[in-house]
């Protein structure tokens, strides 16, 4: 008789932004009229920059013709890719990386939940409150947790809250940790982690020979330059992170999906009985046998991202969102809203007013201003009281929708 | 202190094709003169129909368009994309799905090796030996099995002989299965299934409340009217079986990346209590949280596949190396070699002479002939003494490999 994977029925309802999803639906079926503005999953809007629809033709044309027709690539990703990577993205922070330590992929969602393959079991986890939901699912879902408690704190997990008293940035966990994911700049919350906040991390990771998942997905939209991109600006973090970063913020990718995920020759971690065993080369094996690369034209489509132009084009549309993101952020605030996030990172942490829940705030802006947003406790039990704005809508939209907000919470 | 996952540590060596990427690239750094003809892995040649890449343009200006421009899609792919299966592919089989039932992903490699997230450690699984290694390293991955034995057997997998002396389809097992990989038609071997064939698989499923896992990749090359393409062609199979089907040999797409899962709605597993659980749902539950859909671009093309032109000049590929197919058989056959499969499957199954190991017919072909083959042991055990070589090359490399294969093993 098979039996299932009991760890999935311990999840709580739907995963956040399909419940979301169908909130929406039902909300859009009653009311056809409604002319909804979707500023609640993390979706970009605009076009992608014309090298990158360039590049990704002429690779489609490659494929039309016998001579140019490219089959099964390399697991890993192409070196085209992973060589601009490292020359672009990384060189440029002062982060040497040889092009055996990127791995291409279809997504830093798939990524940051495969990722999990390659440890035991009986790691313990620390994941930020509130947080990517995958973060937390995926654990649940692989069996390192007990039944989730009253609160939706799941049992085995180490929570780490992320509150308005420590500026949204964890503090180091009482009990020891072996395993902590680490978002900056954050999704939901939109903070940003100082480079001495980080090497705080690093110090510890190295201390205690844990290992730190970075998700640096939304590094493109830093705008201080004193804030580090990557957890690898820091002394010794090759001997503690992975990092994991995408193309789809960055690059208006999310239907296109493309990702990486840096994992350092130098990481080690442990077999129970204290034999050094090297990350790389296991995330390696668990990529040549569980995947089979990324599309070849979404790769060279991905590598036009880093051209001189693709790079001024993306630039545009980076700073288009940001400054979306600063509309938001002013409008809220000026009309006494409390706001965070949204100068670093394109996601603004709206404080909900008159101490609604932030499954309230989401029903009311939905039926009565028509803006989706994402509720904060969604995230976590820390979220509540919050509701996340995301700065990726269409200009006349964002607008709009700050001025139906300001209207209606006033 | 961050702990490996240790089941990682019995695989043996590299992931078959990767240890012979070594060999080869070995070889070919030695002999850069050699003109080697790979029939190895079983990478497609042929360039995509231009229907294909046609919709493929077209999609990728979609992106290059505010107005049209796609994000996210759903993690389970398109209906677009969904309905078309269902109405080119599955129906003209009599084969009714709901389009809740089919998951679209970036394929079946991924999907064959991802499912066993749904499924309880505990279900004993049998395999087809030799088999498609990633069925039978992805459960030594997850933690299925103790350590190999000298013949290559992991403890704990209930291995299936496929041999001459069954007409390479597996016996039912001797000892209660749970979880059944079933193959059709098979990879490496190239044998078919019938229809009675897997109808006693089907009872045995049914009787056991075992789950068939039944990948259908290769079925595109199925000549014979009376093999089925689907294990859902036999009655009840909804109630026991998930199948794979790709777009990767089918139409080319190994560097494009496309493939479906088919759960039907009323496929059930069990919980150690025997409540029952859907595991459709399960299955969405996982991707929703750990995918985020195919490319769109891409989605777009797998559709153009099944529109009238499409299919006619897929069809022709097909045909293409299904001549492939016939010319290494007969030719080898001719000279006196005894070979199997290549009637309705893309893959031939070459008996060694002289009572040669397979990694030795591997090395006399890669350095006498220059051409590259897969070794039947690297499929497992019973695949000793046996030789894969694939009809997907372009037409005067088959030609010339087979040439050169008579005159050296005459």
């Amino acid at each position: 008789m098979a039996l299932v994977n009991e760890h999935y029925l311990k999840l709580k309802a739907g995963y956040l932004f399909p419940e979301i999803g169908r909130r929406v639906n039902m909300f859009a079926e009653k009311n056809p009229e409604a002319k909804l503005i979707r500023l609640g999953i993390g979706d970009v809007t605009r076009p992608l920059p014309p090298a990158v629809i360039r590049a990704f033709h002429e690779a489609v044309d490659e494929l039309a013709d016998e001579m140019s027709f490219m089959g099964y690539g390399p697991e890993q990703g192409y070196e085209f890719l992973i060589n601009t990577i490292i020359e672009k993205a990384y060189n440029p922070l002062g982060v040497q990386l040889k092009s055996s330590e990127i791995f291409i992929s279809d997504g830093s969602k798939c990524d940051t939940a495969n990722i999990l393959d390659i440890f035991a079991l009986g790691n313990i986890v620390a994941i930020g409150d509130p947080v990517y939901p995958v973060y937390n699912d995926t654990n649940v879902m692989i069996g390192r947790t007990g039944d989730a408690d009253a609160q939706g704190y799941y049992r085995g997990l180490v929570y780490m809250p992320c509150t308005e008293e420590n500026g949204f940035i964890p503090e180091l966990p009482r009990r020891k940790v072996d395993i902590i994911y680490l978002c900056f700049p954050n999704n939901p919350t939109g903070a940003v982690a100082t480079r001495n906040q980080l090497a705080i991390w690093v110090d510890y990771a190295l201390r205690k020979d844990a290992i730190i998942l970075f998700d640096a997905a939304y590094e493109a939209f830093i705008t201080d330059p004193a804030i580090p991109h990557s957890i690898f600006e820091i002394d010794g973090a090759k001997r503690c992170a992975i990092e994991f970063r995408s193309f789809s913020k960055t690059a208006g990718f999310t239907g296109v999906r493309c990702a990486l995920t840096v994992i350092p020759e130098e990481l080690k971690a442990y077999t129970i009985n204290l034999e050094s065993v090297n990350l790389n080369r296991l995330w390696n094996r668990r990529q040549a046998t569980k995947f089979n690369g990324v599309s070849y034209p979404v790769q060279r489509a991905a590598a036009a991202v880093y051209t001189e132009e693709g790079w001024r084009e993306t630039k545009e549309i980076i700073d288009y969102y940001m400054n979306n993101a600063r509309i938001i952020r002013e409008g809220l605030a000026s009309s006494g809203l409390t706001v965070h996030g949204g100068l670093n990172a394109p996601y603004i942490w709206l404080k909900t007013p008159d101490g609604l829940s932030s499954w309230d705030l989401f029903d009311k802006l939905l039926s009565e201003c028509h803006v989706v947003g994402t509720p904060g406790s969604g995230f976590g039990p820390s979220g509540e009281g919050y509701f996340r704005l995301s700065a990726f809508g269409n200009r006349n939209n964002v607008l709009e929708a700050v001025d139906r907000i300001k209207n209606n919470l006033k």
